[in-house]
């Protein structure tokens, strides 16, 4: 049976960077994960359910909709026959509060087998955001940047609870990048 | 549909304060919200039943019954038509440990869509539990007021998982009770 | 009905040597727990089936039939007619992550009432685990010690979400075994 993957973290936290890295490394290895965008798979089922034209009116689609959308994506990609590494959130941070990004409809779908948080220091994250110059973000402080990552691992035990994956920590601190990537590459190996 | 928030936070952490002052404040601007004691509502079943005629008697019951009136109280909630706050324990500390304020059988038939943990610093809770002339309560320390606010962040996460509520973190510390009601009506309005 | 109570703590923490002085203390009056190891119980049921012949060979069974195993288990346990304290892992750590000793399919069926958690200093249980030579461990640090246990008191929360149990911390530092016991004792008469 092929491998799922799920893999998150908080924005600017390099995970992307982490991604790419790990899996050229194993490629050269001969090891194979094919790298699937959540967000991407649930734009192509509405586009495809001719629900949406653009990625911005995904967010106005209703609560149901959504749901559906999210369940759909993860039985897609549950039926892939590779092995796969899902990039996600594991909570999105809304004005309402913490939104989980892998609620129980998207587990008992995707079954995952493996859960990555990639974490590092608050102060670092905030380095990294401020430097990104490509995108906007909302500036966040040290401490709402802990209490997020702090939540994303309450959050990700309980993926862990009903999906019975393992939840792995990365830590992706500034100048370890190597050690990062041989970390995530042990556990996709 | 109706919008259905819960309101949590440990005893002394000020929730009826701000659950009062929001609502007023919000009432200001138009906005209703129909506040339910999630207690009370399972009281006033067990009424309605005939298996109880005081609230002591609450405690009494049969563990199957007891989950049977969750149930029973959290489906009433959720046929209302008007949007509600419905004030509970995320957990409720008993000699026996930490209990769950909303198992899971609670959360799948409220479906609530945010879910709110008001906080505060334990020592600002110590003092007002002192103060509280009104309630007796067993005294806990510093540390044990911490275990219990992280505990229910804890478990707020899995429900969150459960029921795809997102979870908002309201701080309601001392002299900045203005902030907290800002905060709360931000999230109801 | 019977009552189930499940107790966990890391390796090292002194959990067995807290069940054998709680179920002694609690004899004397007059109130006794069978005491049950889950990963005995599902080499019991894995030899009964013929799918092994040592406690080795369990490791190398496919998942699915390890899902299988521990359903099993926890079914038979739920189905003696005795108060039973069941001993297991809050969670595994294993190369590919935190793993879940109690996932939901083991829950439903087993429906704990406790979840005990024996922790301790990680300092403490570094020394302890230093000094067992009975067992040869990998050797952990203080962080990744503090990491899972605070791990598990997530995924413990979760647990009580799903079963409805209370969650209880017994604290068993060095010198104060008796406080331990007393606590435990407490919890379980």
């Amino acid at each position: 049976m092929s491998r799922k993957v799920v893999i998150t973290g908080v924005p600017g936290v390099g995970k992307s960077t982490v991604i790419d890295g790990a899996l050229e490394r194993l490629k050269e290895l001969g090891r194979e994960y094919w790298p699937i965008s959540f967000g991407t798979a649930m734009f192509e089922l509405a586009s495809e359910r001719g629900l949406v034209s653009d990625r911005d009116e995904m967010r106005r689609l209703d609560q149901d909709v959504q749901k559906e959308l999210q369940s759909g994506a993860a039985r897609a990609i549950a039926q892939i026959s590779d092995d796969v590494i899902v990039d996600t959130h594991c909570t999105v941070k809304t004005p309402g509060g913490f939104l989980p990004g892998l609620p129980i409809w998207v587990l008992e779908e995707l079954k995952p087998d493996v859960f990555v948080l990639v974490e590092t220091d608050p102060d670092q994250i905030l380095g990294r955001r401020i430097l990104d110059e490509s995108r906007i973000r909302d500036l966040e402080g040290y401490g709402e940047i802990r209490t997020h990552q702090e939540f994303n691992r309450f959050i990700a035990a309980s993926y862990a609870m009903v999906s019975g994956c393992t939840v792995k920590i990365i830590n992706n601190p500034d100048f370890l990048l190597e050690k990062a990537l041989a970390d995530l590459v042990e556990v996709l190996r």
